[in-house]
């Protein structure tokens, strides 16, 4: 058998994963079988799971990802930066981690599975994030982080099930303002008022 | 056969969607078969499907009354105890919403008997109360009340996707603060602070 090189292998793990994708996004979690994952990347199931050990690990391993992305855009370039992208999401691929809720309540070997792919120090790193913008006067400072970084999440999560029941998100800008007046203290709100008029 | 009285079937009807929320719950949309939805009401498929056109009627009918109860009480008591309330909701139930996503997504016809059991006119009372509460500043009259209710129903939205994965709402009182802080107009919170100072 031929030797593949180390960059054929990730090229092809990339490939598999983008292929996968649209077939559980267009087909759901359960739609997509494994004759439709072979067609979606033009491989075969023992290509596709020499690779992958299996289509839940595709799933979670794409899971995984997304929450890597957003959660590097808002360490990067801020939580608004994040929301926007969820809002930029594909509502059917959101669709799918929608039909997953059932199996995580109730497959404890998945929500097991799941939860090892939750990347915790990926988390403490935005919980310390949103700490730095507190002592910064960025973020109120009433709650701890830990409950900031939950509400924007939780607000991120109301705009996954609207986009998965297929709503638009109608006006992104007024989201991020409610959002924005949610986790700003009042006082760097409140602050261009006065200065700024004066100064014009 | 015995005539039966209107009191005695509308009995009925609630035994039933009783019971049909309860196998929904513990069995998802998909498992709460015709022979669950029997053993969870007692009743026969012949009986049972005397009072509802069908398992998905009976979903819908469910869906709806939940729709109605929640508009209502924040109709009649306010955006703060409707939210609290989807908090107490049982995730199980909340868990077979997030399993129909996909169903209006992808099913026409799915969508628009979902679309029929909407409640527009509930829904245009809302915004009649949101508009009223702008009115009198209680709340932010920046958006138009759409907007308003909108974000409300996001946060609740958000909620229900959470509480779907398993997780609990960890902090309500932080939820309301954060949702206050978004829709009420910057000088209604600001207010209390300085004569409350001056009067103590």
């Amino acid at each position: 058998m031929p030797k593949i090189s180390d960059e054929r292998k990730a090229e092809r793990r990339e490939h598999i994963l983008a292929g996968a994708r649209r077939a559980f996004a267009e087909h759901g979690y359960e739609g997509a079988t494994v004759t439709r994952l072979e067609k979606a990347t033009g491989m075969s199931r023992g290509a596709i799971f020499n690779y992958f050990p299996s289509k839940e690990g595709l799933f979670l391993e794409l899971a995984r990802r997304d929450n890597e992305h957003l959660v590097r855009l808002w360490l990067d370039r801020g939580w608004e930066a994040a929301l926007r992208e969820v809002v930029e999401e594909d509502p059917d691929w959101l669709g799918v981690y929608l039909e997953m809720t059932r199996k995580v309540r109730t497959d404890p070997e998945f929500a097991r599975r799941h939860e090892e792919h939750a990347q915790k120090e990926l988390a403490h790193e935005l919980i310390a994030h949103v700490r730095a913008g507190q002592e910064r006067g960025e973020l109120r400072d009433d709650f701890p982080p830990e409950r900031v970084a939950g509400f924007i999440s939780l607000v991120a999560n109301g705009v996954v099930l609207q986009m998965g029941f297929g709503e638009r998100i109608r006006d992104v800008d007024a989201l991020v303002d409610f959002v924005r007046a949610s986790v700003e203290p009042p006082r760097a709100r409140a602050r261009p008022r006065t200065p700024a008029r004066t100064r014009s």
